[in-house]
């Protein structure tokens, strides 16, 4: 998504893509390679200006060799790494003092136990790395439960995040893009609805927050963007928690577009696409305004149907205002294909969001009946 | 600026090129080739599913001939030749009682003298076919002048085309699509204005337009669009003259996303090159509704300096919420390599103009200074 807005702007993109199936025909040029292999990157990034991402997985230490060799990379590993290691992130919130649920590092059950003791069931267990979209997460509502995740303690992770499962009233992310000159600029804080672990549905902004605690959000990602020098967009997730002092605690971090900043393709006057790829060339950021009171993002995963666009008919039939995006991966039960952003022009949110949910629904079913 | 619309809705977009230097990078697929040579289009056509076109220049016999041998071309020849020929067109707006400056066919000084004298001077000469941007319009303010136009009757145009010179108020544009299931959907009303004949300006929707005109002139738009059988984008460019009955005159028309249209792609809820692709597939087509009270789009040209996007910082600094967009084409002078939209979120008209016409001339000169 990032390809249409370079061609936009006249940037030659390179992408580093995983296989040929990758939705990567809009891309300048692109390569086939893996982002493990160390010498795939650095035969890549020879042939670019700036390197950037759009997943964590790539190797911290590849990228801080990369970087040694005098690569440009946006963000950079002593950034992403924050990214990429939830206790690493753990470890950094708490010296910036921002609200974060309670939690220890754990290297054994019996540590587990230990802490899940301390903090109070339930609790959550995270690998650090390679976690996404809900994998490498394990809610433990009891000491059995806990005792069973002996398997975790596999030696693949020195040690593993066990913290409070909080009780929140709905999940937030803030978003802010930093640029490499250290300009920044965030985006209205969004209410994110999460289905099985998958961002879902996106409120943009967030109806139900107040504002002293959106402003406290936006602080708190500007405190965080800054400490670790995040160049590019980054997203806070959080959880709004009105009944503590500070009203969120802060879930998990991405250093990249995010999918609940996908809103921003139709409801903001900068994409957070463009303003990726306006930090990361340290070009001045755009503005970061909602263009109208409300937009509501709907992700569409794969189902069984493998036409989708079989469906377009009936929800652009249906939908004519909402804007529908495809991803052209290869539909796969559960994979995220797609997503449709529908603005409330009139301020009207239920409407928005019931359209949305609708022709999402159409899409993913393929329906072409009414 | 059809392909990043085409991709995000996985529509496969094959584009029949000039030349290699043709901003075609974003296409999932490119053929470089002579739209005027009828193998070229032959061998084209047979490899997708649906022709249409970006500009009307490829030569009606040919289109002709496609179509007889089972192309499916959208516009089809039958429609865009009221886009090529000038004088096709004055006949059939005369036929569908619309109305137009006076005007005549002319095949020689003689006739075009006495047409001239009937019409009342001054009079403006056209090249029926092949006139763009300016080209092949020759305004005659006396006889003198008209006997100066003996070289324009050199055998290449069967007759040329001399109408009144009309004294109007401002230009405007009716855009509507037509698709090929025959539903419509008009796009506001937009004034335009014209520097050395090319369009420059363009504020959405019209500001000194009265609601009766606007209405009257898209009516207008989709009786033509609907007698002539449009499918696709199709602009009726227009003169105000609210001291007429009708309070318009039809100038010209367009059978494709036309300039007066590139505020659709960041002040609608449709773009006209999303319309565009749902017009020729057959899809339905989206919502024409402004998102924002009033668009201002302001190209810019190519001038002395090549290097536009060392102009961008300035221009993003000064004008954050501004929409850059670059067509990645070589910069000639005077040549349209781009153009900003500005975004009048709060109504202020004057404002978004200002900052539109700043950051184009900003980009168009290379500046990186304030």
């Amino acid at each position: 998504m990032m390809a249409p807005v370079a061609v936009n702007l006249g940037i030659k993109l390179h992408v580093l893509a995983e296989s040929e199936g990758m939705s990567v025909a809009t891309a300048t040029t692109y390569t086939v390679g893996d982002y493990t292999d160390y010498a795939t990157l650095a035969a890549f990034a020879e042939q670019v200006d700036v390197v950037t991402f759009d997943h964590e997985h790539v190797p911290t230490e590849h990228l801080q060799r990369l970087q040694d060799a005098g690569v440009t990379l946006a963000p950079g590993p002593d950034a992403l790494v924050y990214a990429q290691d939830k206790l690493v992130m753990r470890h950094k919130m708490a010296e910036l003092g921002l609200p974060q649920p309670d939690w220890r590092a754990v290297s054994s059950v019996t540590e587990l136990l230990r802490a899940a003791e301390d903090i109070g069931y339930p609790v959550v267990l995270k690998t650090p790395r390679g976690g996404y979209d809900g994998k490498g997460v394990w809610v433990l509502n009891t000491p059995d439960e806990a005792r069973q995740a002996e398997t975790w303690f596999n030696g693949e992770h020195e040690a593993l995040l066990v913290e409070a499962k909080v009780d929140f009233r709905s999940e937030l992310s803030a978003q802010i893009a930093r640029s490499t000159r250290g300009e920044t600029a965030p985006y209205p804080v969004v209410e994110t609805i999460q289905t099985d672990g998958v961002a879902d549905i996106v409120k943009a902004p967030a109806p139900a927050l107040d504002d002293a605690t959106a402003h406290s959000a936006q602080h708190a990602a500007e405190t965080i963007a800054n400490a670790v020098g995040v160049t590019g967009m980054l997203a806070v997730e959080l959880f709004h928690t009105p009944d503590t002092e500070a009203g969120f605690m802060i879930n998990e971090l991405a250093m990249r577009p995010h999918n609940t900043g996908h809103w921003t393709q139709d409801g903001a006057v900068t994409s957070q696409f463009e303003q990726h790829l306006r930090a990361v060339l340290g070009l001045p950021l755009g503005s970061t305004d909602p263009i109208v009171p409300y937009t509501v993002m709907k992700n569409y995963l794969g189902a069984e149907n493998a036409d989708l666009y079989g469906a377009f008919p009936l929800a652009m039939t249906k939908y004519p205002h909402a804007k529908i995006h495809a991803y052209g991966k290869s539909v796969r039960p559960g994979r995220k294909i797609g997503h449709v952003n529908v603005l409330a022009t009139d301020g009207n949110l239920d409407a928005a969001l019931a359209a949305a949910i609708d022709a999402a629904e159409i899409i993913r079913h393929g329906r072409t009946d009414y």
